[in-house]
């Protein structure tokens, strides 16, 4: 282990495979709280479906998304030419900037990292509001909707609950912008990443009703599939076209497709994931307060903590000396390295990390 | 079997599943000539590849490329900055254009239909030169090299061996538009999507010593694995990271990276591919000459057939009474539906296809 991987920084958590060659250990036997991956693991029905689906004959045919859409369209009760299948929610971000070419982009800072990528690369101006720590990181919503009244902007990137934050809009405030912006000609696009933990608070049953609202769904996180890429935007029909346009002819693998459609029918693993978080969140949070910690109000499988004294690259590698690795935030604008992102694991796990978080803690003091 | 698929058309062979649909049949039963398909399926040793990386370990993490490239850099004897992988070599085809947001392109038609929806996405005028069939659609590489030295483009897009039409084109004559092209400013993006059949005429090794040449490959075609997406490009380093920046952060599974990498080792498989193809091309083109149907040299995996009576149309209907589809050249620019394109298949069906064609043949007469 002479190696760090906390010294060098990227934009992403989930360096897994570089911390198991960092480390020189297995990809098996690093602890991976910087990434949000239902600690479940993916879903029985998906395992068993990507068994089948490896048969030569599925490899050697093209793809074809016509099933995973269908079943899409059933579940959420829009029409098949409303929905855009994408490899991740990471690519549609960029198709749908893509598609749009909006001349400026308004975005909340701190948050992920693909919008300003996705921004950069079509050109457009980013405009910045910054999300501060003394109101838990809420949003000025009203501010916000001056923007879009005045038309300040031609989109809006919105992401509830928000990433690295954890908070969760309110429906309400979300209706609200999403009415000024339609009135104003303005496109909010709104990443729903982490919306299966709190699905009742999700705007995609409207999405395909207005002109100019674009929601984002990942199957990643919530499935604990990131390795197979699939995602998928819903919005009014002519959007879809135009986002489609920006994808190549098969964007998605028959794998991936094949696990995302035996996903869609995971109804039990789905309430147990959603229960499963929450009372394990809630725990880790309390048991992060504990030790003097802030932790922020977190709907997702994530929680950003202040740490009250040293920094994130200090306890990033103390822990590596445990194989765990945790999201550090100073590649967050608008946050800096006292702050680290902690997905909710096992209980086992996060009790752990508690554990070792404290013994750091105290030696700092 | 009371829908038909030839009545509808698009821009792509392969379209196996939708034929399964229309058929009622099950993919299986699909013999498919229209996609060029390795007919020996994926290789044994990435179908291993595949059932190890099944592990749900594996599923729960992102994707990272790092050994894949490793092993392409190995193989080709260039560094890893000068590779980008993609998730499928179209998908590579719109991440250079925007890469390089080229004003002019200069394509051949008929040609694959991607260049022009690419060139399109990012509002490149297309400038096309007519390949005929009068020189079995031998470019006027002369006529080419005078555009590129007179500038009147940012970018050419060769294709060699050249789809729909089979044809490969001296290495010399392309290093010759290498050379004016990196001398004039030009972009060259060759695409080699089928040049494992002829590996000794790529230009790839070259590919990162110019900086301005970049080279396509995939591994859908010769390694059968179409279902999965990946593909790479070698260019000098400078262009490969702004084609990078094209992409999103995990633009290839790990599935199709594992896969990537096993087929990378399949030495064997290689050359028994190489020469088995071009012993049932020749058997083939020979069997389809006999009956009287004009074929066009190809150094590929599939051939392209003028029919002397009919229509692709009719053709394709009547072979869909044996579940088999082929590629009609109506939606090809250049080309009308007096064209087809077959791939070339198992001996078995080949012959099984020639005898089906010559019965039609002989009733249109």
């Amino acid at each position: 282990m002479g190696n760090s991987l906390h010294k060098s920084n990227t934009a992403h958590g989930g360096r897994v495979h570089e911390a198991a060659r960092c480390w020189n250990v297995s990809p098996e036997e690093v602890i991976d709280f910087s990434a949000n991956i239902n600690p479940l693991g993916p879903p029985p029905g998906v395992l068993r479906a990507l068994e089948n689906c490896l048969a030569p004959s599925n490899l050697r045919t093209y793809p074809d998304p016509f099933a995973f859409i269908a079943a899409l369209g059933k579940k959420h009760g829009v029409a098949t030419n409303e929905i855009v299948v994408g490899p991740g929610s990471a690519a549609l971000i960029f198709a749908v900037l893509r598609a749009l070419l909006p001349a400026s982009v308004f975005v909340m800072i701190p948050g992920f990292d693909d919008y300003f990528r996705a921004s950069a690369a079509v050109g457009a101006e980013v405009l910045r509001t910054r999300l501060t720590e003394t109101n838990c990181f809420a949003p000025d919503f009203a501010g916000l909707a001056r923007v879009i009244e005045a038309r300040q902007c031609d989109m809006v990137i919105l992401n509830s609950p928000h990433n690295p934050t954890g908070l969760l809009y309110a429906k309400a405030d979300l209706q609200m912008l999403v009415a000024m912006a339609e009135a104003r000609g303005v496109t909010v696009l709104l990443d729903e990443a982490f919306i299966d933990y709190v699905p009742e608070s999700s705007l995609l049953p409207v999405a395909a009703t207005k002109s100019r609202l674009i929601v984002l769904r990942s199957l990643t996180k919530f499935y604990s599939i990131p390795g197979l890429r699939i995602g998928y935007a819903v919005c009014a029909a002519e959007l879809a076209a135009a986002i489609r346009d920006q994808l190549d002819s098969w964007p998605v693998s028959t794998i991936a497709l094949e696990a995302g459609q035996a996903a869609l029918a995971e109804r039990e693993y789905e309430s147990e994931s959603r229960c499963i978080n929450a009372q394990a969140r809630e725990e880790f949070a309390a048991g992060l307060r504990e030790i003097g910690l802030t932790v922020f109000p977190s709907a997702a499988n994530f929680l950003l903590v202040k740490l009250p004294v040293g920094s994130g690259g200090e306890l990033a590698g103390y822990l590596e000396l445990s194989q765990i690795l945790i999201r550090r935030c100073d590649s967050f604008c608008g946050l800096g390295d006292d702050f680290i992102r902690l997905a909710v694991r096992s209980r086992a796990d996060n009790l752990r990390l508690v554990s070792l978080v404290e013994t750091w803690f105290r030696r700092s003091e």
